[in-house]
């Protein structure tokens, strides 16, 4: 798993942090990127700061080898990331002549047509060297500046922006999951057993969850690692911890109601 | 708002890196910090990696007033988060002798009586030096360690630990937010009117955020800040320009569905 390509992903926007809006990337993100073997190793929620987006943006971009974000590409004075990350790598942000034909096409398409403003002529202003992420939800472009992979931070034109990238992203080995879990069985009572099943498999992350069901409650026990052999042996080992404590059972536990 | 003191969140744990689990600490501490005045700054997620963690408890509680962390506090080898903060400070992680006897007269009454093994003492243990945390929820306690404030990631222990310790923390001037909405118009329609509504009121945060409806949508504006009277004056402001374009209103726009 250490072999494999590594992820962050920079969640902008004020809104996050202030509460008002609940994250729907991080999970969509973190999924997708295990199934195509770049694990996410971090995420950081950021506000629309220039200063610390542009140094967040480099310190990150040196030390994983994909940094995703999401947010802050749209037309009004809180969208700030394109040109940070024009300032992060030290290059023009000017008008990408392609991006601004394909959105002036668009416009004019509509009924009634739209006015090709400056708040929206922004959304055509890119970094210089940068390639455009296009999705089937949105003329305004995403764009790749190296390994930086600027994306919307609406969930659905989000999805499509990534859903275009990760073919042309190098990506490693898929990362596999097993997960059991036992009914009123509780971490205290599995934790040393867990820890040596561990101990016998340390190319892979093993993880212990409990639980909560109205009265009641368990724990789930999940084994993580690119090696599918290894996952299917260490979960057989926790099946057969948990059997020993109550009545262990194949997956995740059925969700609460 | 500049003199308002700062929160990080650290979230601690591979699961929600995984895309496993969904994070549901990080609203609503972004929510009750900003009802205190500690606004939420930045927020990360971090794996169970002793290194990552211990450095990034150094780098948040030198930088932020007030450092919260959610995750890694139970019993199971994963859970390590005490440790790392024990280490980040340098001081012994040893038995707190009074949370040992809490946590054993709870165990003790419980019917069938609950084994106090190594494992549960691990949630015994804390940085020498650090304050727990206790709540109604458990008696395994999270803990205060100089501004860094280490609690459980299952949601219903972190509030009860979070409300625990609200009333020891020093808090700023409450952030005032005021929302307006308005169905069918456009964040490219209203962009440069309020970046004039921002310049005029320097000291606040407007902010600009499209939603979707089925077939239709809009823009919702919001204005925060800790002046109350100057919220409800961009929010008026805000309020006429979506006028100008469509059916402004007042508030939220309604949830979908």
């Amino acid at each position: 798993m250490t072999a494999n390509p590594t992820a962050c992903l920079l969640i902008i926007g004020n809104e996050v942090l202030s509460g008002r809006t609940r994250d729907a990337n991080l999970q969509f993100l973190a999924t997708r990127l295990g199934e195509i073997g770049i694990p996410l190793r971090e995420a950081r929620v950021i506000p629309d700061v220039e200063d610390t987006i542009i140094a967040t943006v480099n310190e990150c971009r040196a030390r994983f080898t994909h940094v995703f974000t999401t947010g802050g590409i749209g037309p009004t004075h809180d969208d700030i990331t394109s040109e940070c990350v024009a300032k992060a790598f030290g290059v023009p942000w000017e008008v990408h002549a392609e991006t601004r034909a394909i959105m002036a096409a668009d416009y004019a398409r509509r009924d009634p047509p739209v006015e090709f403003n400056a708040a929206r002529l922004r959304m055509a202003t890119l970094p210089r060297g940068a390639v455009p992420i296009r999705c089937s939800e949105t003329t305004a472009p995403g764009f790749s500046m190296e390994n930086v992979h600027v994306m919307a931070g609406v969930p659905r034109i989000m999805r499509s922006m990534f859903e275009a990238l990760a073919p042309q992203l190098a990506g490693g080995q898929p990362i596999r999951s097993h997960t059991v879990h036992a009914d009123y069985v509780y971490e205290g009572q599995i934790a040393e057993g867990l820890a040596a099943i561990q101990a016998r498999h340390p190319a892979l992350d093993l993880g212990s969850y409990p639980y909560y069901r109205g009265k009641g409650g368990g724990v789930a026990l999940v084994a993580k690692g690119t090696d599918g052999a290894a996952v299917e042996a260490a979960a057989a080992e926790c099946l057969a911890l948990l059997a020993r404590f109550g009545a262990a059972r194949e997956g995740e536990p059925a969700p609460e109601g």
